[in-house]
């Protein structure tokens, strides 16, 4: 394993092959995850954005605990690190089954819905039958509505976080001007690098494109304005520490695959129309959007909302941009207690429609 | 010279030392130039964006002829390369006075009001008193706003595109990004490279970067969605090709030196207040805001066009984000015009609030 993973992380080896969309077959995949709570046949499951682990009580803190969204006495909840990741999970920084070697350039492209795939296989091992919430934001969004695509017999809830029914050119522009920053490192050697030595300028270039779209205008006007700090604007070292920070934890195949990943998110990918496929998605959804997100605009959450036929859009006001939900976790936690009470009552977004709220309007909070 | 600049392109060698606001002097300043009808002592002055240069008949071509904005029938109109470009004048990729030396990175910082010292320098020897107009969008814009700052006697209008009273953090956070992939590549060695063999895969990421922020979303949306083209996404080719296309004719020197220059842009910057600044300002002045710019949102050119006591504010709709201006030059070219005849019949923004029309609001067109 090269990053570290929590003391806490399990290890689930599979035992038969994985074909992935592309086609390939992937044989001995590893994953990493964590749980808590008492083992159950109906569980909850948390799904990570890009650069995020199984440790989820550490990024999603804030909605851990007794009466919030994941409440360990009353639940049995579920997180693992994704199909390509690099923390625990199969992926280019980890050694191929029965060598030294790691898979590196090598390791395949995946989608979405192979990490999706993944996750099926984990829950099958943990004997999970029903999963009555799935839930993400961004990255982990995207596995939310891929699991209510390919699994909507074992999905009772779904929640999923400034995120639309596919990846935007807009969003794919941001994805390759990331990649160019790190091919352009020659110190990636196409992908060839040895562990350690690799493209850690170019990566560090590709995460401060990334803080621009995660944070966005109004955010830095507020933060940081024309303050500046040793001769330079704060903005400028906020960006290249961000970026350094990243280099020191995250493997550059990796965040290739990953965010290739992003760019494969398209829920009408050889399924026929978007609005048939939305339209033929029954889970009860939860979609948010985030005022001030400039890489998946709140709209475009809105929009997949109202296409999905049991769907509740609830804005979250929140001015640090799409990052807002790994942020304000007071509100996100908020927002989501109530539509997995509402459910655990027998309350669907469709009985929203019925009284005449919910889907497509911000509720009051 | 390094750059091909049109056949066109006149020369003024200054004769006296400039004195940089940051202290530096500079030698042996040469400034390129364009002029376009007879010379007289009143004249328009163009000021180009980052990677423009003198020919302004090229790249706002739309702009130019009877009865538009730019008309030599009836105007002496200038457009010069700003101090520290690379299309004629001195700049990093020129050669220091008297000597085979290009001077690379010890070119001095400027910022926008060096570049407008120059030009004054250069209208000086044209035997020009007064500018009649001071026209720019985005680096351009600030250039007319600091002319009317710093020659309110010589400017008698101004138009500012796509440009606010200072380069926000937002803008900033763009810049730095940009400089970062340039600096990434080994073969800018701290920007000692030699003409020809400098940092050109990190030129093309920077081009990348500032291409998602000249556009914006909707423009993506619009034009390429999901169209893939070979195994990719249309907008992947799309963006590369913009990289690769501004390396074959831009300095890596150069573009960090401008890229800087526009991070200076503080119309406040030594002068006091903001609003005391602005509102000192009397020069008629059409502020143009555009309705999908996402780098300088309409917004901010709206704040600018409200603090100043003397100007007009009229949004352009077009949905290719901050290029709009020039793209949709026929449109720019209408709203310009009108001002210009306006202002020549002696009606300024003031008189349009006298009538309720005009400023803080967008005209119908």
């Amino acid at each position: 394993m090269d990053y570290p993973v929590s003391d806490e992380t399990k290890f689930y080896h599979e035992p038969e092959p994985l074909t992935l969309e592309s086609g390939g077959a992937l044989e001995g995949v590893r994953v990493g995850y964590r749980t808590w709570g008492e083992p159950r046949s109906e569980a909850t499951l948390i799904c990570h954005a890009l650069t995020g682990s199984a440790d989820a009580d550490e990024w999603w803190e804030g909605l851990f605990g007794p009466n919030r969204t994941f409440d360990p006495e009353h639940d049995y909840i579920i997180a693992s690190n994704v199909l390509g990741g690099c923390y625990g999970t199969t992926g280019p920084s980890s050694k191929r089954p029965g060598s030294e070697d790691w898979y590196g350039r090598d390791f395949p492209r995946v989608t979405i819905r192979d990490m999706v795939a993944v996750q099926a296989r984990l829950i099958d091992h943990l004997e999970v039958d029903k999963l009555r919430l799935v839930i993400g934001g961004s990255m982990g969004g995207m596995q939310a509505l891929e699991w209510a695509a390919m699994h909507p017999d074992r999905v009772e809830g779904a929640v999923a976080i400034g995120v639309g029914s596919h990846h935007s050119a807009w969003s794919v522009a941001f994805s390759e001007a990331q990649r160019a920053a790190i091919w352009a490192d020659p110190k990636f050697l196409d992908g060839a690098y040895r562990p350690g030595e690799g493209p850690d300028n170019g990566l560090a270039v590709a995460r401060m494109i990334a803080m621009i779209s995660y944070r966005g205008r109004a955010n830095f006007e507020s933060r940081f304005g024309r303050k500046t700090l040793e001769d330079e604007f704060e903005i400028q070292s906020y960006l290249r520490y961000q970026g350094m920070k990243l280099v020191g934890r995250f493997d550059a195949n990796t965040y290739l695959r990953l965010v290739d990943a992003m760019d494969s998110h398209d829920l009408a990918r050889g399924r026929g129309e978007m609005s048939d496929v939305l339209s033929g998605m029954k889970t009860p959804f939860l979609t948010i959007g985030i005022s001030s997100d400039i890489l998946y605009p709140a709209a475009e959450v809105e929009e997949l909302a109202i296409a999905l036929p049991n769907a509740r859009y609830q804005m979250l006001h929140a001015p640090q941009g799409h990052d807002s939900f790994l942020i304000d976790m007071a509100n996100v936690d908020g927002i989501v207690s109530r539509f997995k009470h509402d459910l655990a009552r027998g309350i669907t977004p469709a009985d929203d429609l019925a009284t005449g709220a919910g889907r497509g309007s911000s509720w009051a909070f």
